[in-house]
């Protein structure tokens, strides 16, 4: 059976191609209310191609705000039901003139597609809709059951998906979900990312005096709000940058010998990485390797510091008010809420009494994890290693990703980030592209999964 | 003699009121260009009014910029000759609408007189026009010589000021420069400014990343050019509020008896000090008075911040770089372009080489200080006790006005600052306002000076 998928995936690259090319050419733009009407046409092109794949009980389902699209097989009985997970919006397409080519005209230039949502997510959830019509077409039946919930809110924060999951839990159960919208670890090394940081975003507000003052005729009697918010930010970390809120790292999990192996495994090329991103040096955490530092350690990063004159040139003024927005990346087993609560109470106990403090939290999730052991992560290891003939690695990812949790949380289900996209395909940039083999070995390594499943 | 001047004064109180009111209502801002020929106007009806009270050589300058007006008295022989500063531009008057009455159509509400630069300057040195007037009409001579120079552009800088003043070394000799250009210490507590604090006006920028990086891929493993610099600036003072940078305090002036004597002796209300400022609490260099701190010992204040998300809500960014402006300011006697200096060498030297480091000076000045012994300050005390019939305080300032160095460096003059504004009159803001018995008691002690320095 594998090799009829493989014949027929063969025998319609270019017809597969071509379909992907008709879906990114909706300007499915979802934060920018001129393209409400390309979401919904295509959601409805959506219906349709699920349609043509022998999907069932396909269906446009209205949300609060952009529609979801569903379709499903449900046929395998006694075999498992895996509920595969997708965006059909993509991200804004500005600055335009920097982009080589129209963002909606898709183009194929070597072993790339270049368009908006090409890698996130439209070519990576497409592998799966064809994986479906492969088995369907060549065998007449899949050997698990498949639902699709395909959503048009991803890049505006999914705003209307934990209310449509909670309304259609029946609709929806299943045995787990796999989403492809990740980065793999780099060309040719399949990817599953069994690993994603929490967040939780807060906000410290120092005022002073009622207004901003004359620095010659008050400066040396008052307290200056820069100068406090920056003595208190100081005293987050210490010199090993370490944080230092009291609590902070008490239920951080130690890292399984396997993840440790894992870790060490990997081609990792620091001067790469140090180079890409222009700075003098890599700093983190002592103690642990720049991975670890960025996929598997918690981290406290000051995302933006304002007060005071800020314009060109000199203005001799001291300030009101000072606010800086810090952001906490958070590891299993932190709790999102619980550390926003530690990291409040401690910088309002390193506040002097000379100034007024307020600390406020903007948003957070709790982290992500599925044992790398677990058999589902196990199975779909087996199936990128036949799909693309590489032996799969374990990744994590120092972000988050709010739908991950969301799907985890609503539908208490194991998650598998089965990745497809590469890193270096510009997804949120100019000129974002999708590297064509892995469609093809998407698609064929979706249908192991479903044989590996039942195994 | 001084009761013919006193009678006459008295005399001509409306007189004078009237013409006050016609100077002030030249919309003379000079930092818009609109503003430009109100300037010129100004400037010329300045020049009348040198001639019609007996000054000689008048002349509107044409400068770089805005005009500036000179006339003279140079008949007394063998006496020293005085040169009286001022400006006639204004500040702008934005937010008109906090203003009760229109800026430009003065009104005398109680014992004050509301308008835009009726304070700073145009009735404190419209006085000193008056003295000569007085002198002349009354008794046909001034026991000294005048010479007046009203600039246009101190409100932008005073730009071309350092320029006119150099080519016109010959015009402008003199033996001493008043100005009435700052506050008296209070109500009927006729004032002698005898200190200015300096100006050192610097930012750092701490480059890192060479563009913003998301903070979940990226967050642990670099240095936050936000977290550097708040590492920075918390270096910078001690617990003690003292500054860290070496040699700041090298060449810091100790006060004289005197000067303490007279600083204890000034009622200072910190309580109303602070209700004013509306901060938590007082705070300073341990081991200072309040007075002490704003006066007499240099401070280093925070004026600005900024870096990475300063918008609302949130943004998971380590940003590029972070900026902050610092200005210090300085007491005799310290250097303004030697404490650049070591600043720069001093924030450099605990800058970690994980990031890129930026110091630039924006602008400085020297501080200034005349002795309370000087002969030419005690004859201003007698003058003013005579004037207001109170004892004089001698204060200082805690900002800087640079044309005070500037006339003091390019005329090598002793500056004397003869206060007749109020600490509260709005200047700079809406609803400035002069208090008119200082007007009139500011004529009659500018002609007190005159005698007072031939004695």
């Amino acid at each position: 059976m594998p090799e009829k998928i493989k014949q027929y995936v063969d025998a319609n690259r270019d017809i597969f191609l071509e379909q992907l090319k008709e879906l990114l050419r909706f300007p499915s733009v979802s934060s920018l209310s001129e393209h409400k009407r390309d979401l919904v046409n295509c959601a409805e092109w959506l219906k349709t191609q699920f349609e043509k794949a022998g999907l069932e009980h396909c269906r446009v389902h209205p949300t609060g705000g952009h529609p979801a699209v569903y379709g499903d097989y449900l046929h395998a009985d006694n075999a498992p039901t895996v509920l595969i997970y997708g965006h059909y919006d993509v991200q804004p397409v500005d600055p335009l003139d920097l982009w080589d080519n129209p963002p909606f005209e898709p183009i194929v230039r070597g072993q790339h597609i270049y368009a908006r949502g090409s890698a996130d997510d439209k070519g990576q959830f497409f592998a799966h809709v064809k994986a479906v019509e492969a088995g369907l077409k060549t065998k007449g039946s899949l050997p698990v059951n498949v639902k699709f919930i395909i959503e048009g809110e991803e890049e505006i924060g999914s705003v209307n998906l934990e209310t449509f999951l909670k309304n259609n839990k029946e609709l929806l159960k299943a045995d787990m979900v796999v989403i492809s919208d990740t980065p793999m670890f780099g060309y040719d090394l399949p990817s599953i990312c069994y690993g994603l940081r929490g967040l939780t975003y807060m906000e410290i507000t120092i005022e002073g005096p009622k207004k901003d003052l004359h620095s010659g005729s008050f400066g040396g009697a008052v307290a200056n709000p820069i100068e406090v918010l920056t003595k208190i930010i100081a005293k987050l970390k210490d010199d090993d940058n370490r944080i230092t809120i009291p609590g902070f790292y008490d239920k951080v999990l130690d890292l399984t010998d396997i993840e440790k192996e894992n870790l060490k495994s990997l081609p990792f090329d620091e001067k790469a990485y140090l180079k890409d991103i222009g700075s003098e040096a890599l700093v983190g955490e002592k103690g642990y390797s720049v991975l670890e530092r960025i996929w598997t350690r918690p981290t406290l990063d000051l995302n933006g510091i304002y007060g005071g004159f800020t314009g060109e040139g000199a203005k001799t003024v001291i300030p009101a008010w000072a606010k800086c927005k810090v952001s906490m990346r958070l590891v299993p087993n932190q709790n999102s809420a619980e550390i926003g609560a530690l990291f409040e109470k401690y910088v309002k106990s390193i506040c002097p009494p000379t100034v007024r403090c307020k600390v406020v939290k903007h948003h957070g999730g709790n982290p992500f994890l599925v044992p790398i052991e677990s058999e589902k992560v196990q199975a779909t290891a087996r199936a990128l290693k036949r799909g693309f003939g590489a032996e799969p690695v374990f990744s994590r990812e120092g972000g988050s990703i709010p739908i991950v949790a969301t799907l985890k949380e609503v539908l208490d289900l194991e998650v598998i980030l089965m990745s497809l996209g590469l890193p270096d395909e510009n997804t949120h940039s100019p000129n974002e592209k999708f590297y064509l083999p892995n469609f093809y070995r998407g698609i064929i390594s979706s249908a192991y999964l479903q044989e590996e499943l039942v195994i």
